[in-house]
């Protein structure tokens, strides 16, 4: 089937407005509405800007007001048909007369979906299927934490053109620029949680915040230590008030730590990943920013639980050192972790390469215990 | 002094032209020429070939023919002033009339230089500095050939995303994609010579040829095995007929290795990288290919000995094998080797980082002994 231009064009914008809320609407998805008038003029644009804030079809409709009428509505995704907070968006678009609706991406949401159905009932018409792959991309922290349970999980790292953290003597700072730790501060303020091991703890004592323009940002994200044998200090900066902490450690540990522990089984080198990152989605952490260090996001990799990776590439060479990535489970050439390239960006003198793996994780058959991740209401 | 918009724009076609010739001018500059009339309109063009061939200025004033009279030429290299196969380019501009010369870059060849002054007591209007930056980038292999006495140095490597080159059981094959390594072909068939170490030649018997389009090209690249003890195996396939070899030993190792030897002082963990870089000038190999290993590498870098870094880095993760990089004198981070991104090429499924050192070579004090690398006559 043949997508109209123009059908892309609108659904095009409507995901750029989605983008906008992107890293406020958690444990929300982030939508983007554009509505046409009957002639086909824009009548009316919107966003969901965060949780418990309006829903995109409905700040767009109150904007195109009676020229609703008739008209057509694109929507990055599929309109809920629930009664939460704001009403259902379905019986909205119906309220308002709308004879179309596009849809980008299905809701995954057992609880909110069928907001296409009861349109189709009612005989509006709708589209589905328009711009998927763009639409998808732009709400692709809370698309896997429906549809997997868990956390979506971003892995930074820094490192020179041959791949190393840190030289010899363990020095480190600065192998990027301040332009690309800017751009971690922002990354960082968009994410819920950001997530170290204990070894970077030990070695950097880092504060683990975002600090976007060298500002606090309005919402700290949680900081979380994977820590089994609860070896962080009660010194470390971790632990400030700067931000909430949790500090996962194993269920057999005995500590006497004063923080928010999150207990969880032990696995190979160290904890369960896949337990913590079903824990913390029951905590509606939605987006994890992973920090490393390099044993860290080794077991991520290792476990196919990293869905995104961010190198800062800097103009340099090292030749010794501590490398970026620690073991992943690679042994042979066969056994390489693929991934694609989606972005390549200059940053100041740095090159930041953003890539995705070929394989994305599949859903698992069971949902994680717990309170079940939903669409805020 | 503000230089003219349409100099800048003439010269930069005349780069342009240069590079043309980029990768079989050997052991000449590659040279661009743009003759304007004296209205101002483009009259002629040329470019320097192939050694042996015609100067750019002799092409680009051969098609401007009468009109070159009362006009300007516009040449990314001073032009030559003495008598060579061609006659000297200065007389050449004499000779046609032109009112002036608009240089790129000063000619760095004792033998060559001294047109600008005899066009300057001629009469002829001469303009330089203009657009130097560009003009000596695309003719950089030369002018580090000239004025450091040796070869220029690219050291090119293939890695995952994060610094490896190869799997723990040392399964290299393939990292990054087919597009990446025909690109790698056309930069090898560009290069004087392609230079491995002993390791990777027993490690991998490569071929190190230039198979640009999977074609054997005009002109085959010298092959160079850095072997201080003459370890190359008589069966190895360097040395086939498919290319010249040479194998650098030291020269102090008593061998029976029928090929071609370079022999060379011991230094550090090898051999003197300076020597033998020296020893190819001589030979009038103006530009080197380096293909590793990491260990060789490691010494070049550490040596100041490379002047361009290109890096083939694919969306892979590995996480352990082989590092891109060995040992390169780094301790700590103030000792890190600092380069310049100049060019980032998405390849395939790859990208292409392109860097060079932020405080290049300097010329040493005194020229290397042996034949003087010079341009050719
Ligand atoms: N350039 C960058 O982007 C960057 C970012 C962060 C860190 N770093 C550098 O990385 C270094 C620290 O890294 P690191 O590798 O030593 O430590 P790490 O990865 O930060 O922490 C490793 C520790 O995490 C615990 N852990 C819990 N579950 C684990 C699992 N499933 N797999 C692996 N580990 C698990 C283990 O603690 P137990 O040993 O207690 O069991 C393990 O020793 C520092 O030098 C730091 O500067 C660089
Ligand atoms: N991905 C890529 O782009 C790429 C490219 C090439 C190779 N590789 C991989 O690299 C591996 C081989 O690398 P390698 O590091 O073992 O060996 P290498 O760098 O190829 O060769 C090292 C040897 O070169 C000799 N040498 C002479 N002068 C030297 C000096 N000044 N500094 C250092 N070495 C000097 C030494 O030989 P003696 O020991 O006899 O003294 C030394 O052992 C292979 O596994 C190959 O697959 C990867």
């Amino acid at each position: 089937m043949e997508i109209p231009e123009q059908d892309v064009a609108h659904m095009a914008r409507a995901v750029e407005l989605a983008g906008r809320g992107h890293g406020s609407t958690t444990p929300n998805p982030v939508v983007g509405c554009v509505v046409l008038d009957a002639a086909g003029q824009v009548a009316g644009e919107g966003y969901h800007a965060y949780a418990g804030g309006p829903h995109a079809e409905v700040v767009a409709l109150a904007q195109a007001g009676e020229r609703a009428r008739g008209g057509t509505a694109y929507v990055t995704l599929e309109p809920c048909d629930h009664t939460g907070r704001t009403g259902p968006c379905s019986r909205a678009l119906l309220d308002a007369g709308v004879a179309r609706v596009v849809i980008a991406v299905s809701d995954p949401n057992p609880t909110a979906a069928g907001g296409a159905a009861r349109l189709r009932a009612h005989g509006v018409s709708v589209t589905t299927g328009v711009l998927t792959e763009a639409a998808e991309r732009v709400n692709e922290e809370w698309l896997t934490f429906m549809r997997l349970g868990r956390s979506h999980v971003t892995w930074k790292f820094a490192a020179t053109l041959d791949g190393r953290s840190a030289a010899e003597d363990g020095t480190s700072k600065w192998i990027t620029s301040p332009e690309a730790r800017a751009d971690v501060h922002r990354m960082r303020a968009a994410s819920d949680a950001i997530v170290a091991g204990i070894g970077t703890v030990l070695a950097d004592d880092p504060r683990l915040t975002a600090r976007p323009g060298g500002e606090k940002p309005a919402r700290a994200p949680v900081r979380v230590v994977v820590d089994p044998d609860a070896r962080t200090p009660a010194t470390a900066r971790v632990l400030d008030d700067e931000a909430p902490t949790l500090i996962a450690v194993a269920d057999d540990v005995d500590t006497g730590l004063k923080a928010d522990l999150l207990r969880l089984p032990r696995h190979d080198a160290g904890l369960d990943l896949r337990a913590l990152l079903a824990e913390l989605a029951a905590r509606q952490l939605v987006s994890v920013f992973l920090e490393g260090g390099p044993a860290l996001a080794g077991s991520f990799v290792k476990e196919g639980l990293v869905d995104r990776v961010v190198a800062y590439v800097a103009p340099a060479l090292l030749g010794s050192g501590k490398a970026a990535l620690g073991a992943a489970g690679v042994g042979t050439i066969g056994e390489l972790h693929r991934l694609r390239f989606d972005d390549v960006t200059v940053i100041g003198p740095d090159v930041r390469l953003t890539a995705r793996p070929v394989h994305p994780s599949t859903p698992r058959e069971t949902r994680p215990a717990g309170p079940q991740p939903g669409r805020e209401q």
